[in-house]
């Protein structure tokens, strides 16, 4: 349930209360923002209808979340979140531009298009250093390795790093390099790795999966969110269908759906969710015309010897053009990029 | 095959290949608007090899068409096609708005209504005379009275009419009264009426069906394109897919897609792709930012009593808001709405 | 509503009852079977409310039905349907066999074909005469000609005929040859063959859609019934799915939900279903343990040459031995083939 | 590729081209059960091309193989796989059923249902002590406390034990408990966690993901395969599907398609597969008819209290029944249960 506290309210008053929760076994957070006036008290759905907290001085109403997420719920923070990342913040005006290539290959490579994306207009680098792929014999990702190119290239280029952890035992390393921490696609249900995450004190950058419903996207957010980390970054990567004209489905209408159900903000990544980069242009566009909070782009400045995912990686000459593509769009509906 | 002619091709030599062709038993389509210099020739593939076209004189080169689908492979037209439909045209710089109710229940609410959408600038009236509904019990269209009504709205306003066909035996009667005959996605693979709308001398828009693949609706399109109608609009409506939370789910990228693949203008239907009035005005926005070549909106005055669909009708206002933010949109990607 | 009558009805009670269920607009419709004391009442569930037919004498309860669909849920007819198709049943003890060609594709081919399933056990034969082909440039089907030859298999084999019809104007066509009409998974939403062949005084075997919930496919069935025809079999082929390794995914669980929720038979193509002749017998097997009650299966001479589903096709000889596997399958559960 | 050896090859022979292989990189994999003379070398592909292995002495012939998957290509191991699991095995004549409650609850609970269990013909207990749950806030399981419990259960029954590890941590405590490490269904591209018990010497069962093509779930056994670890069973467990009338949609057609392509043994559970009691016997008969090597079901004294699945599980009444009915099934495919 989600209790809003009066602007009078008493710290006797607020001790009476969180008390009486603790009392039934209820875990008790915080809404950022709000000055501690609007809590989410989780627990014993039976036990909790004791509670019956409307009734107790310093309460001015409580609301029965009905969803499965509670923390998740545009209940618990009824604007919209602004995660900072560094200077940077998502869900506000601006919108962040993450891009890079798939994987982090080599530290020549990276470097040189850091700076590519960098004056291009991005402000975060992706690439990955530890790489889930389908097949045990193709490259696994340069591990610390690679991280430690990332981070070379940041105190370059003052691009902030976003780059994926797959494993519970290499969050706190990742976490030595990273700005961002990426949870892939095929981790939407690694739950302890939510978990982990959810402890690690950094941003989440949480992809959707392939088979993710919408409710269980949200779900897999709370299980972040309620171990005490609020700065999580949704992210509609397409989903899978049918049709294998193209790799994916990119599910654009998750974006204004989950702005309705959630304070969480949800970027787009045309790159994955199409498969191809002739693709990636017009639905970039598309994702910053229906509301994306920001976009992740794969570029390559040699698509045809990636080490994955080349099919899908711009040219540096397309994620240009596309940056100015992207502008106008975005200030049509009060944003910037 | 997709035979291109010389510019200097005489009588004599079009005379000897279309003889040659006609006796292996190819049909022969030429491509519209290359004065007759580009054609496609369609028969037994075993056969057709031992035409050798590229031999005969007056022949600059032949094209053999991997895909299933000949003549609404961009090959046959390598010129987006431009349909025209009275004074308005669809695939040009100016983007066309169909609106209006799903059905058409009365005459005086669909002249009401009409006005409305014209004045915000819809240029074509949608509404259901004959309607394909899931339960036997539902509402099932006027029929031909609400062809009428939908004539006397076109008379009063000028708007252009589309509206749906269900079977074989009524593609007379409706050509009798609308300008642009509607193939539901239900129908998208009831071949005979496909093969009626080809001959039937008027403008087709062809639904995507459900769980029609790429090729499979370009396929359909064909059906009509091979009986001789060249005027087919194609319109994503939404696939079906996993996630309850959307009715549908609105494939966006198949615009991009099918402009690569074919001459065929889309359009995109963001009320039925999501279901919901709420998510129609972001995905109409992506729709338009994602190159769509028209826009498919259904508006009611009160959604809360639609025979059918009102859940994701706009009611007039927002209709009108929605065309507002549309303009900047389509003039950022160099069209007109 | 469902009303159950008393035993000891009279005819005045009875037209009590009716003549007000008619003045509220209710459809009446008798369940077969049951003496005429058991009647569906299908009207505006709003003015339905006022008749409380509950009250009048004679009634001996009322039940209203939840779902969309009435006269196909089981509490229309607590009985399974047994649907006679000449010296046939479905939904008896003994499961019938449809086996037979795609296409009709000549008369000594077909005839051939019949004798030979008719001697391994086959009770019908299936064949199509109007085929719905993906591609306008395949092979459509023999048309009358074709129905012509099964007609004539039928008078010497005795097998009874399945043939599909796929346009309204062919019903009258279709009944002149056929025994049983089929109506194809492509056109599981053409509610207007639905209503014809609802008119048509013949059996009607019913594919389920590659995209139809079972809720949908039931209401796909209520069209058939509610336009007076009760012989209706379902028939299971396969949903598309995501995975290209099979041609459909076989939904062998929606031969036991349907059952459960409704009194129709159901049979399973495992040729569709599949899509290759290697798994139709393990599928074939699994059907008869999930409780089908019939099979429809694609067999062929030469699948190589087969003008359409060769790949699926059994040749006689696997045909014969899979009768012989299904034999014992069947009698654990009680049926026999 | 995979190498066949001569029955008189020499050591010499064998050293020479192993010391070629590994010069090139590969990595080498004997197929058991066939003297080493069968082998797989896997390396770049590039490189391997080099190798030409056919013209050494001592070789017989090479078999390059097209699918991604090596080890677990039949190619790669002709005749069946017939893993040992103790006194039991899957994938031979004797089909092994594993049944248990959804979570491990309690001691008294788990070890009067494996009387009951075992008395009905199980050979191996599940019950999942870790748990992979949609909520963060539902039961997460019993932990090591639930391993000790299962641990006794198999003391005092002589069940094997069967019970899921979700993070790489915890894969040395699960093998001190368990007979057979699961890997649940949302982690099928867990691929550290498959590296881990492909490393960790006991047989592993692999349940399909929701949205797990074949040739992917054949690579996701190939990482466990490819760590040494050859005991891998497969479990068709449903997948996810656009029809909410059941929770997943259990896919048949992927036994006898893996045993086509694959040596590992499949077992289904149709309890997951399903999602309700009701429809688990008539599929659970189904499977066995496909050919599946095993059956997963859940069972529960009280469903309607269980802390998880209480739809899907099974009285212990049904389950008995339930195991005389496959018994014939099996018998007429020349099984036994």
């Amino acid at each position: 349930m989600i209790i809003h506290l009066k602007a009078n309210v008493t710290e006797g008053q607020r001790k009476r209360l969180t008390r009486k929760l603790a009392l039934l076994g209820a875990a008790i957070y915080y809404s950022p923002g709000t000055g501690d006036r609007l809590l989410a008290a989780i627990g014993e759905p039976s036990r909790m209808a004791q509670a019956d907290p409307g009734k107790l001085p310093g309460v001015e109403r409580v609301v029965e979340i009905a969803t499965p997420y509670k923390l998740a719920n545009r209940e618990f923070r009824p604007e919209n979140a602004t995660l900072r990342v560094g200077p940077l913040s998502f869900g506000g005006k601006k919108i962040p531009v993450i891009a890079g290539p798939c994987s982090v290959e080599n530290r020549t490579d990276l470097l040189a298009l850091a700076r590519i994306v960098r004056k291009a207009g991005a402000t975060l680098l992706r690439g990955g250093a530890f790489k889930p792929r389908t097949s045990p014999y193709s490259f696994q990702g340069l591990g610390e390795e690679g991280l430690a190119i990332l981070a070379e290239a940041r105190d370059e280029t003052g691009l902030l790093i976003v780059t994926e952890v797959m494993d519970t035992r290499d969050v706190d390393l990742v976490c030595r390099y990273a700005d961002v921490l990426q949870v892939g696609a095929r981790n939407i249900q690694n739950f302890n790795l939510l978990k982990e995450v959810g402890k690690a004190g950094k941003p989440v950058l949480l992809k959707r999966g392939m088979m993710t419903k919408v409710t269980e996207y949200l779900m897999s957010a709370e299980y972040i969110l309620s171990n005490g980390n609020y700065d999580v970054i949704l992210c509609e990567r397409g989903i899978r269908g049918f049709d294998p004209a193209t790799r994916n489905t990119l599910d654009l209408t998750a974006i204004p759906l989950i702005h309705h159900l959630s304070h969480l903000p949800i970027i787009a990544d045309p790159s994955h969710g199409t498969g191809h980069w002739r693709w990636v242009s017009p639905m970039a566009r598309a994702a910053v015309a229906a509301g994306a909070d920001g976009l992740m782009l794969e570029v390559h400045e040699q698509p045809d010897e990636a080490f994955s995912d080349g099919d899908q990686s711009l040219l540096p000459e397309r994620f240009r053009s596309l940056m100015k593509e992207l502008k106008p769009i975005a200030s049509t509906i009060g944003r910037q990029i």
